[in-house]
């Protein structure tokens, strides 16, 4: 296996796991590369670097047999292993990530909520209780956590994660509008609103500029 | 101006954004890009190529200007122009996105909210309307709007895009769990909160067999 795969393949390999999900569900059992590529609008030559990252997934000649390479994705993608998530903030955002339902049936299991406000302590959310920031050292503790949700305000954000990271949580799913400063074996992954809300703002930028050029 | 700035600059384009104006509040006036890529960690020479797709921001041997590149950088981005936003769905995501301060500072003003659950009608969330979506036609003839925030279940995205583009909405800031299929002059820029777990959780697998392998 390379050491290498660039973050620009790790962010495709989900959306090969929502394809061939519907595929799936489309009762499909086989497909070619070529197939694969016209549905996904990527050349059948990416698909196949893509998959070569990970290992050999299809057959020269016969395609892919779709149930096996949606498993074999869904291993890459650690799918296969559930993952206990706390929510940390429990703002609208905080909110949001504990309703949403897709996480559930993927293997992210919420396990917990914290705020910061004690009058939310013992209020639930889809079932998933809130708890006061107090609680935080004892819960992670006692109880396995994988990946940390930070919702909380970007002025507060790298002391909470100095502080989850201190107690081994070693990956964080990071809301807040900065870059996290972690260890090297600390896994972060952004979704930042503010810069996805500018990329779109700099391509509708750009298409004005090309039409104009036009 | 070239015509093929890859997604992979402008995904880096509003970080460069957020890191100048960090340096502008600690009122920094000059940096060179060789201090620039060390705070940033990025390389130098990468620095300059980004900036290079968009026109000359600096000068050899002196350094840029933190607030003439960061003026620069924010017209690429868009931010010297104000774009109107709508929200469909009043959901916790659809919340969020109505409450979230940072938008409206850098121009992005969301106009209204609109909902399928007519009880929410003439309700407000920080300040901002919800309406039915019977009013969706009337309001997009009657206002511009330049950006809509689409944050209905995956099921009915698809029609809610079409309808969009219809009226002649030419940006969609999509948080469903799919591809909206649209005509290649309309710019949709995706928030999937699925894909972006899977790719965390992608990386603490490859982490924990890079980690088996050391």
């Amino acid at each position: 296996m390379k050491k290498d795969v660039s973050q620009v393949v790790v962010r495709r390999m989900p959306r090969y796991y929502r394809y061939l999900g519907q595929l799936l569900e489309d009762n499909v059992e086989r497909i070619s590369s070529e197939r694969l590529s016209e549905i996904m609008n990527v050349t059948a030559s990416q698909i196949r670097q893509d998959f070569n990252n990970f290992g050999c997934f299809g057959q020269q000649g016969y395609g892919y047999n779709v149930k096996f390479l949606r498993d074999e994705i869904g291993k890459v993608l650690g799918l296969d292993k559930t993952h206990n998530m706390i929510i940390i903030g429990s703002g609208n955002l905080g909110r949001a990530l504990a309703s949403h339902g897709a996480f559930h049936k993927q293997g992210f299991i919420v396990t917990a909520m914290f705020d910061i406000d004690k009058k939310l302590s013992g209020t639930k959310i889809n079932d998933i209780e809130i708890r006061s920031m107090d609680e935080l050292e004892g819960f992670i503790k006692k109880n396995r956590v994988d990946i940390a949700a930070i919702t909380v305000p970007a002025e507060v954000a790298q002391e909470l994660a100095d502080r989850l990271v201190s107690l081994g949580v070693k990956a964080l799913w990071n809301f807040a509008q900065l870059d996290l400063e972690v260890d090297s074996d600390v896994i972060v992954q952004n979704v930042l609103l503010s810069d996805s809300l500018m990329r779109l703002s700099l391509n509708m930028t750009r298409k004005r500029v090309l039409d104009d050029n036009d």
